[in-house]
């Protein structure tokens, strides 16, 4: 099956796990998008020697970016980039996929912690889709686009997980309680709803997905699901979202989770 | 009808709106509590005024405090002074209320005001109350505690709003965006489902109370609630909380509302 995604992508903490792999079998996929921009903090420095790799066997297609979500200078150069790089200024689909994880319990965490993981989980894609929001809107708007809402028109697809779900945290927090990391995340799942009001009118749609427990550096090598299929599982559903996906928290089945 | 709220309440935010009205209402109830601690940013300053006045009514039963929930050293010195003042070091009840609202859109929502919004209204009631954690222990476990949780053995109440529905968004999103404020409350109900279930264990209950949309400083005056009939259906609300409301999100009538 060919996970239908023409156009434009941008993801973000594209040197590892999920993002790495999005990047891979999009390049890999048989009916690719236009174009790959695939942004992390630091694209040149030797944790992101695959991506290096993958971007120099694919260069027509893959461009890597210097993109950190904390670091607002570095998210309007690599908007700035990639609207000098499009023809037409039209970015289809924005993942936002960096995140940070602190695996802490109440006694660990501070302030510190807390401010830290908020950043990076929750503003940082605030601040990316803000600074995106032009090329996204040019690509929902550009003449022949389809009516319907898609990741083919346009869409912003925030990367949260199961630890989101404020119903659902009694299954979990007493083997994994990890506070910064489900508060920023139920505040990503908020965020996510506010923007997919908001950017509703101009065709955008914008939803959340949760990628399954993964065998990355996040994840652990005990969690039950490979990256490779999760990401095959995130694309399906990417590429089959319609009007109906505004605002909703799925897994990479397509099964709606509750807030 | 009496609420029932014997022993030591703390309530943050107390020198106006909501805060004050609870502090008042406590004050006057035919049952009051033991003592009331009505803590605010500057009890001493223009602001406080008619808290001051109301401490000055109710010597017995009110004390002022300083606590800043955004400065850690506020909370620890207002934590060792209600524990000098509290014969059995224990305190019943705590009522996070201290909150601040932006009226943020996209357009004038930042990295600053996402910060400054999630820290006083979410990292704020953590600091708050794992500052006074243990005095909230040592009232769940004193000899002759009851076996059922309640907000006269141990009780976290956090002041959240029906702003913080994630479920809910899109009935009242066009009209008022709130960025900040909406993503910190869907925070602090996320911080509110992980303490109830991390405190459970010591018999504290943590539940998530929204006042209604009161005529406040912050509800405005064309808020269909007065703030006394809000706090009188909180104060009842609180009054009744029992094992089944642990983790829970209800309105001042008791009512659920979806995450």
């Amino acid at each position: 099956m060919c996970a239908r995604l023409s156009g434009s992508v941008l993801v973000t903490g594209s040197n590892r796990g999920i993002g790495l792999e999005l990047v891979r079998q999009l390049c890999e996929s048989p009916c690719p998008p236009t174009h790959i921009f695939a942004a992390c903090r630091d694209p040149d420095g030797p944790n992101a020697k695959v991506l290096r790799d993958l971007a120099l066997k694919h260069p027509q297609l893959v461009t890597t970016l210097c993109l950190d979500t904390t670091n607002q200078g570095t998210i309007a150069e690599a908007a700035r980039l990639v609207g000098d790089q499009l023809k037409d200024g039209s970015l289809n689909l924005l993942i936002n996929n960096a995140a940070i994880n602190i695996p802490g319990s109440l006694a660990d965490t501070g302030e510190k912690e807390m401010m830290e993981v908020f950043l990076t989980n929750t503003v940082g894609p605030m601040l990316v889709t803000k600074e995106f929001l032009p090329h996204l809107r040019t690509a929902a708007s550009r003449p022949g686009a389809q009516s319907e809402m898609s990741c083919r028109r346009a869409a912003v697809v925030n990367v949260s997980t199961l630890f989101s779900s404020i119903q659902r945290c009694h299954e979990t927090f007493l083997r994994a309680p990890m506070y910064p990391y489900r508060v920023s995340k139920a505040a990503l799942n908020m965020l996510t709803r506010c923007l997919s009001e908001d950017l509703r009118a101009d065709g955008i749609l914008v939803m959340a997905l949760h990628p399954g427990w993964v065998q990355t550096d996040m994840g652990g090598p005990q969690a039950p699901l490979s990256t490779e299929d999760s990401v095959k599982g995130m694309l399906n559903v990417i590429s089959s979202l319609s009007d109906q996906h505004v605002g909703a928290l799925l897994d990479w089945e397509g099964k709606s989770i509750p807030w």
